[in-house]
């Protein structure tokens, strides 16, 4: 997290602890809407279409609890959308009888615009749902693409944004989606513990309300009866860590004033030098695959479990990620892998960084 | 919050800004796994109910999914449950087809727990969902008799602690519940953004799932399938922020070192004297009724706004809350009040202050 980050939920939190809850949300009712304008600037949406979650999957339930699904309704997704989306849909399918087909990758890998677009005119999907950036791999799905073939047939288009937002740019008008689900902790360095969802005024217009809605999106009227509001505040609960969606706010400007276009270029060349530098080593194979690739390198070593290099990794204090088959199956049961390596350098780091990490790679490898 | 929630916060979260946070996961997972038995014994559980979510109305939704409502089943529930679970029951109402009943109260207000049991038995509800201590007034319902109803005929029951944890011994055994739900912030003094749900053997063996659950709950074994785990944990999502987890489990282990029939004892004694207090002076009505009242006391002041009231007592550092009738529609319409002025006297409050707090609304009650 950058200082401004740390300090913004430091401070909240600190107010709270003076004064009390409710009397620093009266403090900070200011700093509080700003917070909406900061993260709806950074996807090109209005305050209106912004509502945070306490992570990218609370803001996928409400999403998803929003539409009221009836049997042999089809989510149409790909191959590599994020587990637990994955999770969520067979959930759908058991719980409603939905139906869940998943368009086919191209040769290159990544999922293949032109069969999704026919699938979408075949299938009508109730919904299109697709990870933007798997969190298995470098690959970035053509979203603008299948925004485009969503906006054609006026199917509902949902983007898991989690591992694309502040590593590149997402611009929610030029994706063409209804819905963007992201957590503020991957590479837009916020804290942990918070997210948000961008909803359409197409969306919104629809009356689309997540079972879920409580008194923040809703006003009690009558002992029956409920009014909704009119915003994407009605995809919120009530209670939140403020402190933490200060810090998700401080996030958004932090990678606005950098420029996500300069952190998108800066990210890129660093994982390709990262990529070219750890194939190189014997025994070691990169994992990502797509026309496009971004900032998370994934590589499998031969021999060893992806967890121990990690951990031997730590000790030359370089942070990496282990992934196991069950963080997906269809992607690493396809490369023939029982999980991966994840580096996701960012636009912080240096070069000499990288070349310390392929070093360390090098020797980890041998280790046992 | 008193000092070890802070300390417990704000270490984690700067070990999680020195060394990241994946790496601090593993560095604190002892003290992780340790939060659920810290909130386990708070509520007399094991481990394996509990389930954090980041917020009591997170925690509902998680268990109100797990539930496959049918059109028809009823959700028994009272007139004085909390608004965002009333706005709940009336979208399940809504979106499938519920049927909402609400049992009367006594004559001296609360529940009436014989109504409730030969209502158990008449509309054989689907759920009984009662909310432990209302936030818009001091009552204390009849937890453990209406448990013993729904033992009885084996009914799925909800009780929502918000307000009795942490200001009285709650026991998931003595009051028969299938579910508890709470945030952490109120009586128990822990931090914002963070609650909790516990999930008893019986619903657990029913299989019960929320539709929410994602790779916390659940493993993906291949592109078709998932694989739920045993415990409460499938009520969780994966993503958490865990500064405000060892907060709770901090606040949890302080009340229970405390010993909360010391502090039951002493709220009481205190909210009796507040109550006393402000019913003497002219034009201030004390709204709180039922048996057992508990250390929330709400007063309504003739001619005067609850949000007015609340802003002048601050000048004068008095932290109280206003609440306005969509909080409570039921409630405030029976008493013919538009809302109220709601004070919450805890254990570490005085006499002192108590008789501070009171001359202080004679006061405020005249100015302009």
């Amino acid at each position: 997290m950058p200082a401004p980050v740390i300090a913004a939920v430091k401070d909240y939190f600190a107010l709270e602890t003076m004064i009390g809850g409710y009397e620093a949300e009266d403090e900070r009712a200011a700093d509080r809407e700003a917070a909406y304008d900061a993260i709806a600037s950074l996807v090109n949406a209005h305050r209106r279409n912004i509502a945070f979650a306490s992570s990218a999957t609370h803001a996928l339930e409400a999403a998803l609890s929003s539409i009221p699904f009836a049997s042999g309704d089809v989510i149409l997704t790909t191959r590599n959308d994020y587990v637990s989306n994955q999770i969520q849909y067979l959930m759908l399918e058991q719980r409603y009888g939905v139906r869940l087909e998943r368009a086919p990758d191209l040769p290159e890998g990544g999922v293949d615009p032109a069969a999704m677009a026919e699938m979408i005119e075949r299938h009508r999907p109730r919904l299109v749902s697709v990870s933007h950036v798997p969190t298995n791999s470098g690959l970035v799905q053509d979203a603008a693409a299948i925004g485009a073939a969503c906006r054609e047939h006026d199917v509902l288009y949902l983007l898991d944004a989690c591992q694309s937002i502040g590593q590149m740019p997402v611009d929610v008008k030029a994706l063409g989606c209804d819905f963007l689900t992201t957590t503020a902790r991957k590479f837009l360095r916020g804290p942990r513990g918070i997210g948000f969802l961008y909803i359409s005024d197409r969306a919104l217009e629809q009356g689309l309300t997540p079972v879920s809605v409580d008194s923040r999106g809703a006003h009690w009227v009558e002992a029956d009866r409920f009014e909704l509001v009119d915003d994407a505040r009605r995809f919120e609960n009530w209670e939140f860590a403020w402190s933490l969606i200060l810090g998700a706010a401080a996030a958004a400007r932090y990678a606005s004033a950098l420029g996500l276009d300069r952190i998108e270029k800066r990210i890129r060349h660093l994982a390709a030098l990262l990529r070219t530098g750890l194939a190189e080593i014997p025994g070691v194979r990169v994992l990502d695959r797509g026309r496009e690739q971004c900032g998370i390198v994934t590589i499998a070593v031969a021999g060893r479990e992806p967890r121990d290099i990690v951990l031997a990794l730590r000790k030359h204090r370089i942070n990496t990620q282990a992934q196991r088959r069950d963080s997906a199956v269809i992607d690493y049961d396809a490369k023939g892998v029982k999980g991966s390596v994840r580096f996701s350098p960012h636009a912080f780091n240096t070069e000499d960084e990288v070349r310390v990490a392929i070093e360390a790679l090098g020797r980890v490898k041998g280790e046992e």
